[in-house]
């Protein structure tokens, strides 16, 4: 049993965060989550509901399966060093870091990614690439795996990120049944990326 | 401004109710989202993630576009006769009502589904039309729209769903905008459905 221990902050965006939780979400036999903020009451999405906090960042000594959300709240986040503190600090005992568009920036402003490759969104590229400039980005890329670090493109691929991470733990036919209960048409090839800019 | 009231009863499943948000929330222009429960404190979610609610459903007396989730605990909400109550309520006025998944049985327990034709997910297809006897089961549909009545297949569905109600309410461009802005390759084709029985 892994958990997922999945970071919000103020403005997170809600697909990055509640797509990837519902596809690992499919092996509730393997996977537990918990909400993980710097503070204990609800926070508010970019879009406007509000989830609640099943623990602080405080409190959590280690998780398995750190994900870590973008929206563009990431643009204030990135001058948070409470916030980005503890995911440097978690990002080095989990056995997978996983990001989704924006959330990127806060994973290479910990210099984690230094030396690594990876990818964001494609709207905020060349923006969070400035936050990494030791990381090899990948312009073209549906998501990126590099060792522990599992970098997703913009919201949705964050989808598709977990598909890749769910084969690597449990296998192939383990990430293919989340998808189909889910009744996704998923993209299970990370070079695959419609919206790259020269797609 | 048009309101989004979505709907949370405890055990709803996250991505049936979050990728309609995320894709309704592109054009905060144009839509508010309110968390609407029987109760008032944290509503948690098939897989474990908790939402607040932002309004009680006996204080909400019309929403624009009420959004159905479904999930396991469909199972037990079909025999809930005050949220039934509430969502055939609620179902009178909205200009748009839009199901996901399983959120289907809720709204056909309501009647309104009547003579209407409607889909649901694949998995759950039978359990689920035996609650609309008198209703048109479309078992190839990746979405089906009559009138003011969207019923979305399973899961994913929902956000394919939620861009054909955009593109009703504000054109094909705030549509498509909404999923390149996502990154999410969208299925525009309501007969397009890889999930269908003989598909």
């Amino acid at each position: 049993m892994r958990e997922i221990g999945a970071v919000v902050f103020p403005g997170f965006e809600l697909l990055d965060y509640f797509g990837p939780l519902e596809l690992f979400g499919m092996h509730k036999d393997a996977f537990s989550q918990v909400v993980l903020a710097e503070t204990t009451g609800p926070v508010a999405s970019t879009q406007g509901p509000r989830v609640a906090v099943d623990r602080t960042l405080a409190k959590t000594e280690r998780t398995d399966i750190l994900l870590i959300p973008g929206g563009p709240a990431t643009r204030h986040e990135v001058d948070n060093p409470e916030l980005i503190g503890h995911l440097a600090r978690l990002a080095e005992t989990a056995e997978i870091v996983a990001t989704v568009c924006t959330g990127s920036a806060l994973l290479a402003k910990t210099g984690v990614l230094d030396g690594r490759r990876a990818t964001t969104n494609k709207i905020a590229f060349d923006w969070v690439a400035g936050f990494g400039p030791k990381t090899d980005w990948q312009r073209r890329a549906r998501w990126v795996e590099d060792g522990r670090y599992v970098t997703a493109s913009g919201v949705s691929a964050g989808m598709d990120m977990s598909l890749a991470v769910i084969a690597r733990l449990l296998g192939e036919e383990a990430a293919g049944n989340a998808a189909r209960w889910a009744e996704y048409e998923a993209n299970r090839d990370p070079d695959h990326d419609p919206f790259a800019p020269d797609a």
